[in-house]
């Protein structure tokens, strides 16, 4: 019963009906490390994706030249490799435990069959992930309306200057300037409509015209706001 | 093939193979809209979602006096509806398209029926979904640690005062705290952390016990960082 209940607490989880939680229960397993154990190497078949319940997990790599770099450390509630063993794909990394460490485990190939018997179990598991992911990046853009309209006005400013004018093309792909200025496809969109309707600039496809450069300027250094 | 070009290239199915893109594509419709349509109203059973290829929807819930209150407005690449219709629950609001729209329209019972047929589908979608959902945390993690740890000090020395002492308890959970201050519960556990590595705070479960009082004062007023 107390296995219920911690399924039911984790956010991967929380979409599930109680029935559903019940049919998962039956093919996780609790499992207990010792600190300083490798729990799976860069390299293994996926076979399974784990859930620290207790402890800490340092997620690494390891260098050409046997220096360890850590890509990550997890507590409590967090689950990891699962996005590796969803995939079908080997462990892409190094799991060590950093301290006492309880996980649940959860086997790729009886959870397969659990989503084939019961694809509703799936399409909760979709609709909670759905839901964060449109949270975080509500998140995201509350975080990075602040500072990305003077980093993107920067970047508009260089190119126009590397370009020679006020028109020129934007030559990498929206997803890209977006992880370059710190933010998300989306947000960057939302920003660029912005400008236009603000006309700092005009937009067509790729294409750029600088509008109003003082007003970029004053954006890129801060005195003005979007 | 052109439709297939287009799913192929949104996030929602990125962890899809080719065959799995084919089978998608069979249950999808490309459907247009004029602007100022009501795609679905609030209420109405959730048969299916949507992705915007072209074109602008603006996602509102009517009050009680029947004024609109715009939750969101969706550019193109990005699925709407997606999260109620997962986990099977009616339209949470209205969609209304605010220019000539294209969508893409993928019915549940289609798309239910495609999961129990090939778990591997949803695997790949949870796969890609969860990744998305790293990444995203990491860009929090990134915007937040800056102005967080200032935050959650000026706010335990809020709870100290209240509660008249050092010793003090946290009076509501980590989900909420980490909503308060702006940023999600992995963040605010690392921070949480460092405030007990650098000798700040005190942690043992709910119960915090202020060590460095002066040192969180700085902390609070931006004068030192974390």
């Amino acid at each position: 019963m107390e296995l219920l209940k911690i399924i039911a607490n984790i956010p991967l989880f929380n979409g599930l009906t109680e029935p559903q939680l019940a049919e998962l229960a039956m093919i996780v397993t609790d499992q207990q490390f010792k600190r300083g154990v490798t729990i799976f190497a860069e390299g293994d078949r996926g076979v399974g994706f784990y859930i620290l319940i207790a402890g800490q997990v340092k997620i690494y790599k390891m260098s050409m030249d046997g220096k360890e770099q850590t890509l990550h450390i997890f507590g409590p509630g967090e689950p990891f490799a699962e996005a590796a063993v969803f995939t079908g794909k080997s462990y892409p990394a190094y799991a060590d435990t950093m301290q006492d460490s309880r996980v649940l485990f959860i086997p790729r190939e009886a959870f397969v069959a659990l989503i084939g018997k019961n694809p509703a179990l799936a399409m909760n598991m979709l609709g909670a992930l759905s839901q964060r992911l449109k949270k975080f990046a509500g998140m995201i853009e509350a975080l990075s309306l602040k500072e990305v309209p003077g980093r993107l006005a920067a970047h508009l400013l260089l190119l126009s200057g590397q370009q020679g004018g006020d028109e020129f093309t934007l030559n990498i792909g929206k997803a890209q300037l977006a992880s370059i200025l710190g933010t998300i496809p989306e947000t960057l969109s939302r920003i660029f409509k912005k400008l236009s309707e603000g006309s700092y600039i005009e937009v067509q496809g790729a294409k750029i015209r600088i509008v109003d450069r003082e007003g970029l300027e004053r954006l890129a250094s801060g005195e003005e706001k979007l």
